[in-house]
C-alpha cells in the first residue's frame, strides 16, 4: 500500500478535537500564577514550565505522527519546515516562520505569526526574567528528542519584554542514529 | 435594531478560536500534578482547582456573552439549558444533558456526554479524593456569580472514581435581584 501523502497543516488542524482558545489562555495563566506563587523564584518557574512542556512534548509527537501523516525528514531544514507550517498549526491553529539559518544549517529561528497563550496577558515588574510561554519550547524539546534529535531551544525575542516578535531559536545539538536491527551473523 | 438571534452551540464553537484539544489535555493534567505536588492534600487541590476555574469564569462570560448572542434568560431551566448546550460546547466542544431538576426548579444536574479534560488520566489510590475536573465546576460558579446567580456547584458522579458518567449538580442559591438606574427623585 502506498504511503499516504502528508497533510496540510490546516487539514490536520480541522480533523483533531479542539477546545475553545480562551479557556486554554486562561487556564495556562492560572497555571503560570499559581508556579509564580507556588516556587517563588522566576528562574524555577521557567525551569518548571519548560520541563512540563519536554513531558507534554513527548506524548504530543504521537498524536503529531498519527494524525499528519508526516514521516521521517529528511533533513533538519525539512524538520524546521514541518514543525512551522504544520505543528504549530496542529496544535496552536497558527503558523511560524522559519528564519536565520546558521551557515551549519544546524539552529534556527522560529518567528511565531500570533500567540495564543499571551492574550491579555502583563508582566507586572517582578516578573521581567520570566519566560511566559517556556511551555511551548519544552514541547519542542521534548517532541524532537522522540524522533532522534537533541535540541536546545531558547526564545530570542519575546513581546511581552517589549520585543517586536516571539522568536525561538532551536539549535540541534546531536542526531542520534537510528539503529537498525541487523541480524548478528551478518 | 432588532437583537441578533441568539447562536445555537456548534455556530459558538466554529466561530471561535481554538486549539488542539490534546495539548489543552495535557496541560491541564501537568498542572494537576503540579498542584498535587506542591500543596500534597489532595483536598487543597480540590479547593485551589475550584478557585482556579471560579477566576477563569468570571473572565470567560464575557466571552460567552459577546459571541453567543444569549441574553437574559427568562428563569433558571433557561440557564441550565443554555448552559448545557451553548456553554459547553463553545468552549469544550462538547454537550451536556439536563437532568433531574428538584421540585423548587432551583437544582439541577448536567450530565456530560464526553469530557476531554480526562483523556488518559487514571487516578493512583493515593487520588481517591481528588475532583481532578473541579475547574469545571469553579467555571461554572464563576460565570453564573457574573450573571447574577450564586450557586453551589458539586460533582456527583464521576468515571475517574468508576462511576457510569460524569454529572455534576448545580443548586441556585440566591439570585440578586437586577438593579436598575431609578431616578432619585422618583
Amino acid at each position: 500500500m502506498a504511503p499516504l501523502a502528508p497533510k496540510t497543516g490546516d487539514a490536520v488542524f480541522a480533523s483533531v478535537d479542539r477546545v475553545n482558545a480562551e479557556l486554554f489562555t486562561l487556564t495556562y495563566g492560572a497555571m503560570v500564577r499559581q508556579l509564580l506563587t507556588d516556587l517563588e523564584e522566576v528562574d524555577e518557574v521557567n525551569k518548571q514550565l519548560d520541563q512540563m512542556g519536554y513531558n507534554i512534548g513527548v506524548r504530543l509527537i504521537d498524536e503529531f505522527l498519527a494524525k499528519s501523516n508526516v514521516s521521517r525528514c529528511v533533513d533538519f531544514k525539512e524538520t524546521a519546515d514541518v514543525i512551522a507550517k504544520v505543528g504549530f498549526k496542529m496544535f496552536l491553529g497558527i503558523t511560524a516562520s522559519v528564519t536565520s539559518w546558521d551557515a551549519e544549517g544546524t539552529s534556527f529561528s522560529l518567528v511565531l505569526e500570533d500567540n495564543p497563550l499571551v492574550d491579555f496577558v502583563e508582566l507586572p515588574d517582578t516578573c521581567q526574567g520570566l519566560h511566559y510561554c517556556n511551555i511551548l519550547s519544552g514541547v519542542l524539546r521534548g517532541a524532537l528528542e522522540m524522533v532522534s534529535m537533541k535540541t536546545e531551544v531558547t526564545w530570542v525575542r519575546d513581546m511581552l519584554h517589549g520585543d517586536d516578535a516571539y522568536e525561538l531559536r532551536v539549535k540541534l545539538l546531536k542526531q542520534v542514529p537510528e539503529e537498525y536491527p541487523y541480524k548478528d551473523d551478518e
